[in-house]
Parts: C-alpha cells; sequence; structure tokens
C-alpha cells in the first residue's frame, strides 16, 4: 500500500473542501451571522492542513486499484468528518454522530435529515448543507481530477471508483478532459436552473440552494414543507431539473458536440423516461381520488416520481398516505434508480436493463440449448467482464441490504421503517415509508443505527465496492 | 413443440393422481366419513382419463428440452386442478380459486391456507391436503421417471426442470435409479418419523398427516394452534425431521453406501446446519425475556427457525409477536431457504453461498485485477455455465418479486402483509407476518391476488422458469 500516495490525494482533497466553505462564509456576511466563524476557520484550518499533507509530490507516484479504492473511500470519510465541524462546533446541531449523519447524508446525495426543525438553522449553515449536495454529485475527485496537476495512467483508477454506473465511459481519450467537460455541463445546468428561479420570483437564496439540492439529486431542502409551499410553476420547475439531472451526462456531451441523432438514440435515457412516463401514469391514476382534478394528480404524481426516481428526495405531498399500489411504485423504483453517469443514485437503469436482458437471454437459451445470443446494450455488445461486474453488484447490494437490515432491527421499529430507511440511504434517496417517511426525520434511530446508515450512504453514493474494501482484512495485509 | 409426448405425460401424471386418492378413500372408509366418494369418483375418472391420454407412446418421442419446461408446468397444473376438485365439489370449500389455492400451497409445499378453521374439515380431506405435501416434496414427475418405463436421454430434462437447486447431481448415472433411491430414502425417512410419533402416543391419523406435512417441508397441520398443542418432546421431534428433510439427500445416499466421510463433508449441509446453529442462538436471545426460562425460549427459537430455513411452516409460538430482530432473522432465512437436492424451498443454501463467494471473488479481483482465482463449491472449480444460470435465477427471482408485490398491492394491505406474503408464497414457506402471519390466513385476499401468489407458489417449486416459459410467447411459436 503506497500510504504517501494516499496522504497526498488527502491533503488536496482538505484544501479544495476549506476553499469550498467560503460559500457559506460570504452568506454569513451578508446575513451578518456569526456561525460563519466556525466556517472561516475550519476553512482555514483545512486549507492549511491540506496544504501541509500536499506540499510534497511523493516520489513514489505508483497508485495500483488498491490504492484507488482505499483513496476514495477515505476522501469521502475525511470531507464529511470536516464539512460536520460547522453544525457541531456552532452548537446548531447537538450530537456530533447527527453532524456527521447529516453531512454525510448531504456529499452523497441522498437528503435524509436528522433534523425535526430545519428552519432554526442560520442561513450560512443550510447554504452549506444544500452545497455539499452540489459537492458530492458530481463528485469531488472528479473535480480534482479536473485540477489537479497529476500525470500518468492511475486517474482512471480513482474516476472508475467514484463514478455512477457499470462502466465508466470516457467522453473523451483523457480522463482530465472528460472531468473537465462533464463539470461545465454540470455547472451550466445549475446555472440555468437559478435563472429560470429567480425568474418565476423566488429570492437568491433559495434559488441557489434549491437547485443545489436538485442538481446533485440531494434533496435537502431549507423549509419544513420541502416543496410543498412553492409554487405550481416552481414545482414544475424542480419536475423537469430533477428529471434532466438524472439523465446520463453523455447525452448532454453529445448534444453539446451537435449530434443530436446519437444523443437521442441513448437506449438508457429511453428506458429511463419510459419508466418515468409509465409510473406517473399509473400513480396518478391511483391517487385520482385523493385530489380535486386528475390534472393535480398527475402534477403530483410527476413530483414524486421524478424525485424518487432520481434519488434527489424532494416532496410535495406525503406519499406515505397514499395507497399501497403508489407506495409499491415508489419503493421499487428507489431501487431502479437514475441514470449511470448522472448525479442520481440507485441500482442505475442501466444495469437494471442489462440485468433484464440477461434473464430474457437464459430463457431463449433454456429453449433452444445449443443457440448463442449475445446480449446488447445501446447497440453493443456487452462483455462479458461487465456482465460479471453487474452480477456481482447486485449480489454485493442485496447482502449489504440484508445485514443493514439486521443491524438497524436492533432499534425494534417496525418492517416497513426498517426496509425504507435501508433503502432510501443505500439508495441514496432520503425519505422512506412510515416514521421515516417525507414528514418525518431519521432523528429516532440510535447512534448504533445512523452509523450503519452512514455506512450505506456511503456505499451506495460509491458503489459498493470502495466501502466493503475499506473494511476487508486483505486491502490491509502487507503482499 | 411435441404435443403427443406432452399430452402422453399428462396422462402419466393422471393415472398417478388417481391412484394416490385411494389413500384418502382409505381414511374416509375408517371414518364412515361420505366425502370420500368425492375422492373415489375423481380419482376413478382420473386413472380413466390418464389412461386414454397415455394409452398409446407416441411415435415421435423426441422430447427437447422445450417439451421438458412444459411438461412440467403443465402437470403441476392439471395435478392442482383435479387434486382441488374434492374441496371445492364436496363444498368443504366454497370458491373453486381458494380449494384450488389450497392444494397447490400443499403440491408445491407452501402450506399457506385460505382456511381459518382446519378443523372443520372431514378427516379425508385433512388427509389429502397433508399428503399432497408429500406428493409434492419430493416431486411427482420424479416419480413417475423412477416408475415409466420410458428410454432415452430426455429424463433429465424433466428431472432438472423439477429437482430444486443450481445443479442437478445425478447420484447414479441413470435416471432412473437416481430418482428410485430418491424415493425409497424418502420414504424411509418418514416411516421413520411415524413410528417414532406413534411412539410418543400420538393418533396413527395425526402422525401419518403431520409426517406428511414435515417430510415435503410443507406445512399443514390439523389442528387451527398448527403444532403449539403438541408435547414438547413431539415438538422436538418435529424439529429434528424438519432439519432433516432439508438437508441434500446426497448426503443420506452417501451414508446409505457408506461413505460417512464424504457426507459429513458435505459443504452445503455444513453451511445449512452453521446458519441454523446462529440464528437459533441469536433469537433466543433476542427473544430470552418472553419466555420463563432460556430453554424455553431456545425450544421455540429452533422450531421456528427449523421451520422457516426449511421452509415447512409450521409454528409453536406467534412469532409476528417477536421483537423486530427475530423477525428480521426469520425474513432473511425464508429467503436463504433449505439445501439444494432436499424437499425444501427458497433460493437454497448453495446458491447463497456461491453469491457470496462470487463478490469475495470480485473484491479480489478488484484488489489484484490480474490475478485470477477460481470460485470452488464442494471442492470442486464450479463451472461458468453453472454461475451463469444462478446470477440468471437471482435476477429472476427479484422480478418475479418485484412483479408479484406491485401486483398484489392493488389489494391495499400494509406493506409487511404484502412483502411476506410474496416472500412466504415465492419460497414456498407458507405464514409470513402481520395479516399473513401465523395465527392468519390467506383467505382476506382478492381472487386475483390469490392466483398471483398460486403463480408465485408453482415458480417458486419449479425453480422459476418452467413456469416463466410456459407464459412467454417464444415457447408457443413455431420454428
Amino acid at each position: 500500500m503506497n500510504i504517501n500516495i494516499i496522504v497526498y490525494f488527502l491533503g488536496w482533497v482538505l484544501k479544495i473542501e476549506g476553499i469550498l466553505m467560503a460559500l457559506p462564509c460570504a452568506v454569513a456576511v451578508i446575513y451578518q451571522e456569526r456561525s460563519g466563524f466556525y466556517f472561516l476557520g475550519i476553512g482555514l484550518f483545512c486549507v492549511l492542513a491540506g496544504w501541509l499533507l500536499s506540499r510534497k509530490r511523493p516520489d513514489n507516484a505508483i497508485f495500483y486499484a488498491k490504492e484507488g479504492f482505499v483513496s476514495v473511500a477515505m476522501s469521502w470519510i475525511i470531507l464529511s468528518i470536516f464539512g460536520a465541524l460547522p453544525f457541531y462546533l456552532s452548537g446548531e446541531i447537538l450530537l456530533f454522530e447527527d453532524a456527521l449523519f447529516e453531512v454525510i447524508s448531504g456529499f452523497t446525495t441522498t437528503g435524509a435529515s436528522i433534523l425535526s426543525d430545519v428552519e432554526a438553522l442560520s442561513k450560512c449553515m443550510l447554504m452549506w448543507r444544500s452545497f455539499t449536495h452540489w459537492i458530492g454529485g458530481m463528485g469531488v475527485l472528479v473535480f480534482i481530477l479536473a485540477v489537479l496537476p497529476l500525470a500518468g495512467g492511475y486517474n482512471m483508477h480513482i474516476m472508475r471508483a467514484e463514478s455512477p454506473g457499470p462502466s465508466v465511459g470516457k467522453l473523451v481519450p483523457k480522463v482530465k478532459l472528460t472531468a473537465k467537460i462533464l463539470y461545465v455541463i454540470y455547472f451550466s445546468m445549475t446555472v440555468l436552473q437559478i435563472v429560470i428561479l429567480l425568474f418565476s420570483g423566488m429570492d437568491w437564496f433559495s434559488a441557489m440552494a434549491m437547485s443545489f439540492g436538485t442538481a446533485g439529486t440531494g434533496g435537502f431542502g431549507i423549509l419544513n414543507s420541502s416543496c410543498g409551499s412553492y409554487t405550481a410553476f416552481q414545482q414544475g420547475v424542480f419536475t423537469v431539473f430533477m428529471i434532466l439531472f438524472g439523465i446520463n451526462f453523455n447525452v448532454y456531451y453529445l448534444l453539446l458536440i451537435r449530434k443530436p441523432k446519437d444523443a437521442f438514440r441513448c437506449e438508457e435515457m429511453r428506458n429511463y423516461l419510459g419508466i418515468i412516463f409509465v409510473s406517473v401514469l399509473l400513480i396518478a391514476w391511483n391517487i385520482r381520488n385523493l385530489y380535486p382534478t386528475f390534472f393535480q394528480a398527475l402534477r403530483h404524481s410527476a413530483f414524486q416520481i421524478a424525485s424518487i426516481i432520481t434519488t434527489t428526495g424532494y416532496s410535495t405531498a406525503d406519499f406515505d398516505l397514499w395507497p399501497s399500489f403508489s407506495k409499491t411504485i415508489l419503493v421499487a423504483i428507489m431501487f431502479v434508480g437514475a441514470c449511470a453517469g448522472s448525479t442520481g443514485g440507485g441500482i442505475k437503469v442501466s444495469r437494471v436493463a442489462i440485468a433484464v436482458k440477461t434473464v430474457k437471454k437464459e430463457m431463449a437459451s433454456l429453449l433452444h440449448p445449443r443457440s448463442v445470443k449475445i446480449i446488447k446494450y445501446e447497440g453493443k455488445p456487452i462483455e462479458h467482464t461487465v456482465l460479471r461486474s453487474i452480477n456481482t453488484y447486485l449480489i454485493a447490494y442485496v447482502l449489504i441490504f440484508a445485514v443493514s437490515l439486521l443491524l438497524i432491527s436492533l432499534d425494534n421499529f417496525d418492517p416497513t421503517t426498517n426496509f425504507t430507511a435501508v433503502a432510501a440511504t443505500l439508495n441514496n434517496i432520503g425519505p422512506g415509508l412510515a416514521e421515516v417517511g417525507p414528514t418525518r426525520n431519521f432523528g429516532l434511530f440510535s447512534p448504533f443505527t445512523k452509523y450503519v446508515l452512514m455506512f450505506d450512504m456511503l456505499a451506495g453514493r460509491l458503489e459498493l465496492f470502495p466501502m466493503l474494501l475499506l473494511f476487508a482484512p486483505r486491502t490491509w495485509m502487507k503482499e
């Protein structure tokens, strides 16, 4: 294990986190909040500590897959610990585990909160809370790759470990350029949403915070009613942008380089939009009697579906009160999640689609044992190694799910609460059903359960294996 | 599609079912019950119709995988329809869908009932109900293979489709002999249990019926209290025999041919007993305050674990009232199930164990991308095709689970009821939690939901693919 290169990397992570704390500082200055000093102090400390750690590039720059996974997992943990300090030290969140839960929930774009009264937080804390979504959405390490003066082939290990989806599609041959393009698209779309919200009459603070939450498909709101008190137009803007940020960013890149035909041919996007379309209609039909008009039902159905499938977690309605059929659809698409290469979480549409295709293929080969059929996705045959990694991903997913469920059931809540709490954190969604429904929060759990769910959020965001490897003895053995 | 050979096969199935109805007839004679005439009439009809259909062996005996799957699926459906007639025609079960549900639950060894008052049934009906477990446990088609004068290599297709587990281990090179050996072991162990129960002071009717339910790992009882009113010794006998019938029958064959070392080396049996041991201790510890002594808690824990992991479904305690942790363990082992090559259901211990091994292997290969590691089970490397079939099995399993959940949620029961109803039927267990807990029954569901659950029971018993293929248009297309 090349510890030096990992430390060097963590130094960079700290430096960037320190710099990013300038935003809540600015908010504190504008609103004249004293709690801004915590961001100033911790930000400066991070920059200083980070500068010390990454002062000198290690001579031995060997960076294998092992170092890649450990760097990614450790970065996210360090990021979260320092990100939690302002909440804890300022006393705005009393317990350290709660502050850590809140920030991990932010960086992993989960949006599950332990706060029962969000509005009690100061403005700068609220902005930092929403900003963590934006930072975590595209991946802070991808950002580092875009700016870091590193050469060599090892960048791909980082990107593979942090990027959502079964296989990392490099947009262009160079990782650094890919990372830059992704961030440009991400930044531009966020600005566009802020501008539209400003035009709709929203104040700049809300527009920024809520757009960060949408762009990262996070879900932290700044009001206790989540999105319930915004205008129908603003809710519509959220719906559209949530869906847009859940699409594979390759599509935007293809549009950017004026290849609209290739963009619209994207199989994953078509599957994703298809699932949304069908689910919205089914739920709208199922809840039509709960709302005065069918259009209202359709609007709420669309918002909630967009929020859950992209794993954002905003809500305009308490879907815990909807009929079983609607709740089952919501829970099902919790697992499906958004597209690979987007900011959304979950298992990812492409993984699910490929898994379904393997079953179809198996059925065909049972009927005709000697026939050979190749599974295609996005028009290309899928390599055996990708299929294998999808299968092991799914199995690891189920195992982590089962173990988490078992551990948190020691708190003795009802099965629905336990099941949806794990589903909502492992898929980085936010709210679940019953005790963790959209009008409730995760504050009721024991500290032990909170740590289990923090692990799940990180595991879900980093596609399981970096977190699993961090706890595997083999990773730390000398070989 | 060679329809003639399928019809010929179904003829044999009917004939055998007719003959098997002699047992409830005998019970009716002893207890002088008029409802026995229904078994006499339907039994004779089955023998006659079966004889007509299988009078002449078709000239074209070509029997591909396709015919194998369709024969198996159709056989189980035909078997269930005629098996349900005595209940329905005698009026002891009023609705046809309920009678069909009860019999499918019997043949698939599920043990889920729609009856709220089991004791109201006549003795001959009760015996038939329990006898269906015994018939379905080892597989009626395996029985046919043991007696049918068929030659040729196609028998393996039947056995593969009906036998539980990732790969069919032929005990001896000849399918016919394997089938005979399996039935001899099965029959002897059942007789042994009956004898022990008779010695414990149980009457012969209860001893027989309850042993059929244990041997097939079914779970239909003959008292409304399931197993709650038997003596502690008798409950102990059930516990031991449930566990024994959940072990891979290869182990007994190895003992039979005096290779005890090979028998005890069986990795699946070790995993299975290990899971039972750990679960029993964890639950006993968790429920220790609910019972006067720790030994009592241990006893109830062992009985319920044995009942659920072997997918039998007997109960001595209302585990729906146990704490969340215990319930989560019970639900988790519902999915694991018993050993392959036993009469138990579920996903099977070997599939789960191999799946866990693939994750371990993936983690190792992420750390050392160039290393090559082979997955071994039972000391032998696992072939690529077996791994692939396990993966597609697991995916198909999750898909059937999700679709079933969605369909039955239209009945608008709570999530725990819906989830455990599907889990209990797809894994062929019997009772679930909440509205379908051990003291409740499946009678409350709508007819549509009952048909969905019937499909799940058959799919679970036949390892998914025969039932899926029956509904796939490709199966019926001319090629």
